[in-house]
C-alpha cells in the first residue's frame, strides 16, 4: 500500500496547489519559461521513492531527503534527475522554506509513532498556501498540526499550510488498490487451499506470523499484551 | 494557456478517477503488477502535446488520436513512449470502450464550434466511471452532453461519464498562468513604454492586431459586425 | 544463453510477422500513425528481461507478465515504458487475444517439462499470422502443439498460429555466443590450469558440482540414476 | 514508406548475421560483456533516422555518416547516443572496415540513378558475412553489386559480403504499410469525394501534380517524354 | 564555433571550481546525498543549449534564462530535466547568489557590444570562488569586471568570482574545432575548386558575401569604412 | 571516495586533452558531425561506475572493460549506452590503441599493489596526447610509468602519454568530500556521543574494527605487524 499512497502523494499535492482548495495557485509542472514547483519528499523507501518518481513525471522540481546514503544512491540510479541529500534538521529546514509541496513518507518500523520533525515554528518558516502530505498520519504523521483526515474532507490549515492527512489513502482507488492486494496476498490464499492450514503455516514461516489465535490461545505476543491475555508460541 | 490547460487534463483526470469523485477507482500511474489507466488523448497540437507528455510521466498508458501525422511525427520524437494512430471514428470508437481517462483538445481555428464527436449512444459505450476531460469547453466541447462548468462544482455524470468541463482550467494555478500571460505580453508592454503608442503599433504588425478602437472608430471588423457599428482600417 | 535467446526473441518474432513467412504482415515498430505490434512475454527472467528490452527498442507495445511482483518491479526500473500484470490464467487469455507476437520464457526449475499454459483451444482464439516464440521448447514448449523445430526449417502452423520452435536458438549467433559461454566458463579453465584439477576442485564448490565421474566412480546422482550405476558423493 | 524501409533495415540486417543465412554470426545487441554489432548508417534522412533509431533500440553501436551536419543534429536531438561524422569517402572507408550491417539510404532526388559509393575493391576490405542493406535498390544501390532481389530469394554473395537488395521492402509488413499509405492518401480521396474531380485539382496543387491525362491529352511532361507523345500543361 | 565553447563552458567552470584554482571545492556532480553545483546558462541559443546540455550530462543543476519562451520550449524538449525561466534583472539576482557556476552566452547581433548584465555591485552578492564563464567576451563580456584572458592564464578575480574570459576558447582543442570548421567550409571550397571563382559566386550567395576585395575595389562596405576607403558594390 | 575520484577521473581528462595542456587537441564531446573522444575505463565498481556515467553524460564514446559479467550488468541497466567488454590482455590492448582517455580505476582489495596492466611497450602503441587518469595510483597504479603526481604539478608525459597521477584526488573538491564522507561517519559519531565509546564498540562491530590501540596494547593485526609490536586481539 506505501507503493500506491506514495504515488498518490504528489497528485493529491498538486491538486490542493489549486487556489479553489486554498493553495498557492502554482501548477506542479509550471510552463515553459515558469518554474515548476519544489517538492520535498522525507524519506527514500518504498513510498519515498514511488513519490519522487511521479513529482519528477509531473514535472516537478524534486528533492529527497533521507538519513543513509544507499537508499539515495538506488533511488538515483532509476530517477537520475531528482536531488538527494542526507536528512539533518539544518538541510530540512533550509529546504521547507522554498517546498510548495511536502510529502513525508518517515516510518518507524515496530510501531512506534512518527518523530514530530515539523513543529508549529517550522510551519510559520513555510509559504503559505504550501501542501504537506503527511502520508504516514497513521502512526501520528510528521508535523505537530497533523490530525487524522478523511478522503471527503481531506485538508485543514494549520499556520498557512494545507495539512492532507488521509488515514487511508489508497482507499480511493480501491480497483487498483484490491488487485496490488490480491497479487501479495493471492500466494498465500493458494498454499492455504491447496495444503490445508497447518502443513501451509509449518512450510511458511511468514504466513504463520499472520496466526493470533491458535487452539483457543493468543499466540501473537504484542496482541496478547495489548488485551491484557496470556501470550502461547505457536505450537503446529 | 492551452500548454497549462493541456498539461492540467491529466492531473484532473486521475483525481476525478477517485471513487470519492465517482470515478472508476483506478489509480492512474497503476501499481507493480496492476495496469495503469488508459488515457486517451484527441488532439496533438500544443494542449494535446502537454497533456500526452504528463499522462506519461504520471505513469498511464497513453495513446494519441489526430487527424494528420506530421504532428504525431513531432510529439513521438519528444515523448515515445506513447502510442499514436490517425484519428477515423472507427479508431476512436475501438479507444473510447478502453479509456478510463479522455481528453479532448479539438479545436477549430476561426470561432467555429467543436465538433460533437462523441454522440450519447458513444458515451453509453464507455464504462462507468471514465473521466472525460473537455480542454476545448469554450468552443462547446466534444460531446454532446458537455456544458461547462466551474472550478467549485466541476463535474457532472452523463451516461455514466464524468464530465469535466470547466470554462477557465488554468485559473486553478493563477501564479502559474499569471507568469506565462506575462512572459507572452511583456515584450509588448516594453515596446509601448519604450517606443510610445502610435510608432510601436506602426512597428510591429502583431501588436496592431489587438487595436479595436482608434480615434472613435472601431477598426476591428469582428467587433464592428457583432455591434453593428461601422468599420474602419486602422490608420496610424 | 538465455540472455541471447532472449534477446533474439522479438527479432525473430518480428521477422516472422512477415507476409512472406506466413505471418499477419505488421511491421514490429509500426510508423508514425500506425499503431505497433503487441509483443506479449512471459516470464521476467532474465531471457523475459532481456526480451521485453529488445522488444521495446524495436519500437513494440509490450506486456510482460509474470507470477510475482519482484521480478516486475526489478523490470520496471530499468524498463519504465513497458506494461506489466501479473499473471493468472484470465489475464492471459485476454492478452494472447490482443497479441501479434508472444515469447514464452516459462522454465520450471528442477528439469520438469514446461507446463502447457496454451492450449489447442486458447490458440484459435488468437490472431491468424501471429507469432509464438517458444524459448523454453527444451522443456516441452509453452503451447500444446509445440514441438522442436531447425535453424533450417524453424516455424510451422498451428492453428493458425506461427510456431517458432527452435531448440538451440544462440546457435545462430555463435561469435556472440561464444564469447558469452568463454565469460562465463574461463574463470574455471584459468582456476584449473593454475591450480590443478583436485586443489581447484576442493576451493570452488561451484566447480566441483560439474564432476559427474571421479576415480571410476559416478560422483553426481541424476546421471547415476539416469544409468542405473552406484552413486558415491565426491572425495578429493 | 522510406520510414518503413528505415525501420526494417536494421531487422533484416540483424537477421541476415546469423550463420545459417551465411552472415557474421554475431548478434546485433551482443551479450553482457560481449560487444553489439557496428552498424553503419549511411544518410540521415527519414529512412536513415528510422534506421538509426531502430538500430539503436536493438543495442547495436550505431554510426550515421551524412554530407552536411543540420541533419545529424536534428537526428542527435532525438536519438542522442549514436555517433555521427560528416561523410567523405575517407572516413567511409575506415568505418566500412568495422561494420557488421552497412544501412545505405543514399537518395539522389530527381530520378538519378544512386551513386555507386561503394566499389568492389572495398567490398573485398570489408569481413566476411557482413551484411548490406541496399535500401535504395530502387535507384540502383549504392554498391558496384547490387542487383535488385525479392522478398522469397532476398540476398546473394558478392565479395564476402551479403547483399540484400529487396526492392519492394514495405511488402514483407503490408497491413502496416497500407495503413500509412492510406494515412497519406485519405485526404485526397476525402476532397475528390466532397468536392468533384475538377474542384478538388483547382484547390490543391499537389493533387493536380498527379494527373497524367486529362481530356486526352498528356499533362506530365516526364510520361509525355518517355512515351514520345506530345505534352500539353493541364488546364482545368 | 558557439557549439563548441558552449559544450566547453561546464567542463571550465567545473576545473576553476577547483581549490587549487581558487574555486569554491565543488563537485560539479556533486555526490550520492551530497548536492550538485547549481549552473546558470544565459541564453538559450546555440552556446547556451550546448552548455546546458553538458551540464547536465556532467550532473549538474541547471537553469536557463532567456528572454523568449521559443528557444526554452525547444531546449526543454531535448534537455526535459534542467529548470528555465524568462530572463528578467529580478529573476537573475535572484538565481546568481545561488550559482556555483554562471556561463553567459548573450550574444548581440549586429556586432555591438554585450550588455554588462552583471555589475560590480552584483558581483558582491554572489559566493565567494563562484566561476563566471564569460563565453563571448570577444563582444566585450557580460561582467563590468571582464577582460579577455588567455589559454595559459586562463582566469582572474574580482570581488571573489573568478572570471574565465578567454578569447578563444576553441583553441584548447583544435582537432575538433578544425573538423568542425573544414565540415561547414568543405562545402565551398569544393564549389570553388568545380565551378571556378566567379561562376562559384554568381550561383552562391553566401559565397559572395565573403568577398572583401574585388579588381582592387573594396567590395564590403564594414571593411571600406574602418579602412577609409571606396566602397563599390560587388559585379560580377 | 571513490565515487567522487571517479566522477572527476573524466572531467580532468577532458580538462588535459586540451592542447595547453599537452593533450591531443580534441573535445570529449565532439561536435554535430565530429566524433568524440573515446573513453576507456578499467574496472566497474565504484569509481568505474561513476567515471563511465559522467563520461557518458559529457558525451564521450565509453568502452568500460571489467574481469566479470555482473558488474557490467549492473551497469548497463544504469547506463545502457555505454559499450562493455570482459577485460583480457588482448581486448585491452585492442581498445588502448584508439582511447582517448583511460580511466584505470583497478583495485587490488587487501593492499597489494596495482597490477602493472600497461607496459612501456603498450604506452608506445597509444596516440601521442593520449590522457591517463590512474585514479587508484595510491596502490602504485596501472602503469610502468606511474608515479603519484600532486593537484598543482598534476601530470608528466611518458612515451608520449599524458599521467594524471594525482595521490588525493577529491582534495580539489573538499567541500563535496567532505559532506560525503560527513554522510559516512556521522552515524558512528552519533553512536559514540550517545551510547560512550564502550558500549558504542560493543554492539557496532564495523566501528570495532577501526581500533588501532586499547588499553594500551595494538588491537589491529596489520599496523602490529608493520610497526614490529605486538597484537592484542580486541577484549572490551
Amino acid at each position: 500500500m506505501s507503493e500506491i499512497a506514495g504515488r498518490m502523494a504528489p497528485m493529491v499535492g498538486a491538486q490542493y496547489l489549486s487556489r479553489y482548495d486554498g493553495g498557492e495557485g502554482i501548477l506542479i509542472s509550471g510552463a515553459d519559461g515558469v518554474a515548476p514547483a519544489n517538492v520535498l519528499v522525507i524519506g527514500a523507501g518504498n513510498a519515498g521513492f514511488n513519490a519522487a518518481k511521479i513529482a519528477h513525471g509531473m514535472g516537478a522540481n524534486v528533492t529527497v531527503l533521507n538519513r543513509s546514503t544507499p537508499k539515495l544512491k538506488k533511488l538515483l540510479e532509476v530517477i537520475p534527475d531528482v536531488k538527494t541529500a542526507i536528512y539533518s534538521e539544518q538541510k530540512f529546514r533550509e529546504e521547507l522554506v522554498d517546498a510548495d509541496i511536502v510529502i513525508s513518507t518517515v516510518l518507524i518500523h515496530g510501531g512506534a509513532t512518527t518523530p514530530k520533525l515539523i513543529s508549529r515554528e517550522m510551519l510559520k518558516t513555510m509559504k503559505n498556501g504550501t501542501v504537506l502530505v503527511d502520508v504516514t498520519i497513521d502512526q501520528g504523521g510528521i508535523s505537530e498540526a497533523s490530525r487524522p483526515t478523511t478522503h471527503t474532507d481531506a485538508t485543514f490549515v494549520e499556520e498557512g499550510v494545507l495539512h492532507y492527512c488521509v488515514a487511508n489513502m489508497p482507499g480511493a482507488y480501491p480497483k487498483t488498490a484490491t488487485q496490488a492486494l490480491c497479487n501479495a496476498t493471492f500466494p498465500y490464499v493458494s498454499k492455504l487451499a491447496n495444503e490445508g492450514t497447518v502443513d501451509a503455516l509449518k512450510t511458511s514461516p511468514s504466513l504463520a506470523l499472520g496466526v493470533n489465535v491458535y487452539k483457543g490461545e493468543v499466540t501473537n505476543e504484542a496482541v496478547a499484551e495489548v488485551l491484557g491475555l496470556a501470550f502461547k508460541e505457536l505450537e503446529l
